[in-house]
């Protein structure tokens, strides 16, 4: 039986048998669809929209729900069932979709669900009566009236310096005037007041802030509709002070340390708010609130409260619940009166950038058990559901998120993402965020560089270069046995752009970390990693993570592939729920409490399952069926 | 029949024939009791103490209650109606009783009432379960529990700098520590943490402040036992920019006039905390809760509030009720997260220091009609009782309070505070406080001046002197007309103090407005003076004041004596009271909205009534049956 399948870009239809690859459909009607990896559906490079027609999807991975619900399939893994009429998008629009613009994609909530269905932060356009010698009024008390009246909100803070400011507004804006409002946690504040109304459909500006070891996150929000004007991210300008919490706190202790984190980290936030405010043309100061998560040490930093204790017997924090802040409390260029609220941490190695996970990933009403592991510098991992959650934490390392790596670079434009090695030739082929020339390799590039390597035998189970291998691309450089993967003349460096086995090591040792702590977790209350009901991956370069390669070199529990789920930066989303949504962050708070923490550093298993994890995939192949398959063939 | 009159402090008893005066029966034993009034029950100053027996007072004037209880009486006042033992104190002692130590013994609450019945700041000794490893709490979380065990509160919120040192303290005192928390009207807040714990009969300190247009006045207070340590008054530094709060409104609207005149009242605040503090040797950052008092434009330019619309029509304050503020809000050298209460006021010239003297004089609790009159620079007055409270400001000046006379000062030590003049030779007699030469005069000595001069026809009705009198006194000087009260020879500034038309022109114009205000504010409900069931007298000079001297000028109306109370300031008592006691604070907020205002600005019968004022005593003399009646003897 054969079918019609009509693609938009091709000049004619073409007719084949039931059970058709629509990948092998569209070279028949003269289309080249890209396909790097080989058409195993691993890539996302292949996706069309099904327009009618009947197609039946084999796997999706790399779509959404909401993206197959809308048509999406993935042409290498979708066969043709009957007539079918599809849309081949521009690859441009494919590579957007899989990278930047990916995590706003995935922050859109389910249909129906809104996620600001209760707002802490109030934007009202007012109108007051003038006073006259028959209504002596006071002007605080007259805007307290019409604020009540407008919003039954009963307003009784406010900054002394807006109340110096309040009699001039009322007067210049004749007494029309906008007033931001706080439905506090304790008490409704006055943030701001502005002479004259504007407009409804005018943003009322937040900020949702991961402050992650390596990599601070900003979205800049709309408050009143959710909608994320910006996203953008760079490298912690603490990092040259150390690349883990540790030698931060260390750092932190000595002379003027803290201060002096404190001023670095303050920087990176203002450059990305700068930035972010830059592209919808606002100020800074228009931001009134801001949510923050991050690991407890980044929150410790940014406060400018000694870090110390985090790190010393019996490792606790200064502070886990932060109290409600402002901006002028917190040294940002955002307004002095925003609301500024740090998101709840459980333990010192346990922070908000996790019950900020928690929150976006669901984990905390999940039926089954579920594993949520942050793939960040430091390996936090949760494992529950909605009757007990536990947690932990190791030190992974910042090595896949580009950092301690030679030629390592975050998830942005000319970052290598996904790397093919010909297993013949050893000669690589690789995806580059944007489509230009290689800059460096991204977290993801190098699992799935270090896959493909120990795929391809250019290193070893123990995680050494084959020096032997009859290719130019094995040598030896300045930093050791090494693998180039790009040369200097393809680069947008001019240099070649290599892995070295330091690199290499700084990965196993990551890998190994984040993989033992998941496993002495599940352990520790005796449940096979088999049993696992679903992985919620998260990180701030996550979702771009290819679960074959991570699970063949190890990182990734080897379970069925369709039981991940790759959320990205876990923790912003967490904190832009918590930004727009009370209920968000009562939820965040009730996730704190409930988290129970498991002391790694001093578990001896942890130390055990670490070093056992140090090999590709790991010393023990049982737990790795698939690729111990793999490699049978 | 006779009875037996025993004076501890003469050689023998002497017998004396029922009725007579102790003032007599005292000469008869060879004591030589201080009369400087001449016997009329005035000065105080033959005040004696009834050990035992059975003597009757007619007049109690200058006595408090408590006083009368503890058996003091004024001997030339007093009749012997029985045998009776009675106690001759140094005169040093009523001197001291006099003056200085007034204030203080009148702010002592009735028996068995306790002035701190609901404190909102509580300081708390407590011990910490260090952490373990069984407890990694953190540490605000560990402090908060803490808290709550021992006090009930759930602290919520602190200083991000107080957070910053959280740590530190608690090891410092090896988990032993003093907590300082406020239970606030939204909130439990902590104000402060020291390592260690705190001796529970240590004072907790707090200021109670008034800020009067010409003089301003802190008392340093034990928040837990409300002992009062020290008080301490200064004019007001604004002074030299402006006598009353009209022309510090203009002042303050001018280029940076309004920062200028906030500057110049913190600048004495700070030297009247500094004074109070050095006396029982701490540090003024010590003061962990604030409360003031004063006009709402003194109000307004302490905290750097525009003022113009107090002067504009239709006359509106900023705020009449400010928010809770702290230490660092304010700009003082307090605690910088000491709880600031600025008590509420009611109308651009009816401001807390009226809320706070009706708070602490009861008049919102009176039975009958009861008239409050603030003689200060604004001359606020209310008349009311439990059911209904109307109130009114007048422009009196500072005359009064000594400013704007030429050898005015405050009631301190030096200060002429009553004069008799000889009706005969014109020559004054004058008491000074503290007993020593004088350096000017204050309020009440230039009412009881003005009166003397007035009864000896120094001055006629409209107030001009009479320089044709045959004596060196009456002089023409330098400012015109004048008379000297005290030769450079007895002074201590070593030239004349004198009073000169000039002065007098502004004492009439002072008493004028305010006996216009509160007689306008009983015309406006229709009631007679006379009817006026009791009359409170406040303001910082008020409780020196000689009422029958006040009446004799027309400050006060004429009606009998006893019904005549002086509270001295209570503005700065109210303060007080608030500052120990939540329900004193509600207290003040109900009289703030009892209060019905009426505007005299808008007034012509406050113009009539004020130029009909402008004689001694008035141009209406059956206003004034008393003083009639006298000068017609």
């Amino acid at each position: 039986m054969t079918h019609l399948v009509t693609f938009d870009a091709a000049l004619e239809p073409v007719r084949v048998p039931t059970g058709t690859l629509l990948s092998e459909a569209a070279r028949l009607a003269g289309l080249n669809l890209m396909q790097p990896c080989g058409g195993q559906g691993r890539c996302g490079r292949c996706a069309v929209r099904i327009i009618a027609g009947s197609a039946r999807r084999r796997s999706s991975l790399r779509l959404s729900a909401d993206d197959v619900a809308a048509g999406w399939a993935l042409a290498c893994q979708t066969v043709v069932e009957g007539d079918v009429t599809v849309a081949v998008p521009p690859q441009e629009s494919i590579e957007r979709r899989l990278t930047t613009d990916r995590t706003a994609r995935e922050v859109v909530a389910p249909p129906g669900y809104d996620p600001i269905r209760d707002q802490t932060i109030r934007r009202l356009n007012l109108t007051l009566p003038p006073p006259s010698l028959d209504d002596q009024t006071d002007d605080w008390s007259r805007l307290q009236t019409a604020i009540r009246q407008e919003s039954g909100l009963a307003v009784t803070r406010l900054d002394l310096d807006l109340l110096r400011r309040l009699g001039r507004i009322l007067r210049e804006g004749e007494w029309q005037v906008t007033a931001v409002v706080e439905d506090g946690p304790a008490e409704a504040r006055l943030i701001d007041l502005r002479s004259g109304h504007t407009p409804v459909e005018a943003p009322l500006w937040g900020a949702a802030i991961d402050i992650g070891t390596t990599t601070v996150t900003l979205w800049l929000v709309d408050l009143l509709t959710g909608r994320v004007a910006a996203q953008v991210a760079e490298y912690n300008g603490q990092i040259a002070r150390g690349e883990d919490v540790i030698s931060r706190i260390i750092y932190a202790s000595k002379n003027n340390g803290g201060q002096e984190l404190q001023q670095l980290v303050l920087e990176t936030i203002t450059a990305l708010l700068e930035a972010a405010c830059a592209r919808v043309g606002v100020s800074p100061s228009e931001v009134v609130k801001a949510t923050f998560a991050g690991n407890s040490t980044m929150i410790h930093l940014l406060l400018g409260i000694p870090a110390e204790s985090i790190r010393l017997m019996p490792f606790v924090t200064a502070v886990n619940h932060v109290p409600p802040l402002t901006g002028r409390d917190i040294g940002l260029p955002i307004h002095p009166a925003a609301a500024v609220d740090c998101l709840p941490g459980v333990a010192s190695y346990v922070g908000a950038d996790i019950t900020a996970g928690v929150l976006s990933s669901g984990l905390d009403d999940a039926e089954a058990a579920t594993l949520f592991i942050d793939i960040g510098t430091n390996g936090e991992t949760v494992l529950g559901n909605r009757e007990w959650l536990l947690t932990c934490a190791c030190s992974a390392g910042p090595a896949f998120e580009g950092a301690g790596v030679l030629h390592g670079m975050r998830a942005t434009r000319g970052a290598i993402e996904e790397v093919w090695i010909n297993g013949a030739t050893y000669e690589p082929t690789f995806r580059v965020i944007g489509g230009v020339p290689p800059r460096g390799l991204c977290g993801s590039g190098l699992i799935s560089l270090l896959a493909e390597m120990f795929l391809t035998g250019v290193v070893d189970k123990g995680g050494h270069i084959n020096t032997t291998l009859p290719t130019p691309r094995v040598r030896v450089g300045d930093h050791g046995p090494e693998y180039v993967v790009a040369w200097a003349a393809e680069s947008a460096t001019g240099s070649d752009i290599v892995i070295t086995a330091v690199d290499i090591d700084n990965l196993l040792r990551a890998k190994a970390a984040i993989y033992a702590g998941f496993s002495v977790l599940a352990d520790s209350i005796g449940m096979p990693l088999a049993d696992v009901d679903r992985v919620l991956v998260g990180g701030s370069f996550g979702q771009y993570i290819n679960v074959e390669k991570a699970v063949e070199i190890g990182l990734l529990p080897d379970i069925p592939w369709e039981r991940f789920s790759f959320l990205g930066n876990t923790a912003v989303r967490g904190a832009y729920l918590a930004l727009l949504d009370r209920a968000a962050r009562e939820r965040v708070r009730a996730i704190a409490s409930r988290l129970t923490y498991i002391e790694l550093s001093a578990d001896n298993r942890f130390y055990e399952a670490f070093t056992s994890a140090l090999f590709l995939p790991h010393t023990d192949l049982s737990r790795f069926p698939t690729v111990q398959a793999a490699r049978a063939t």
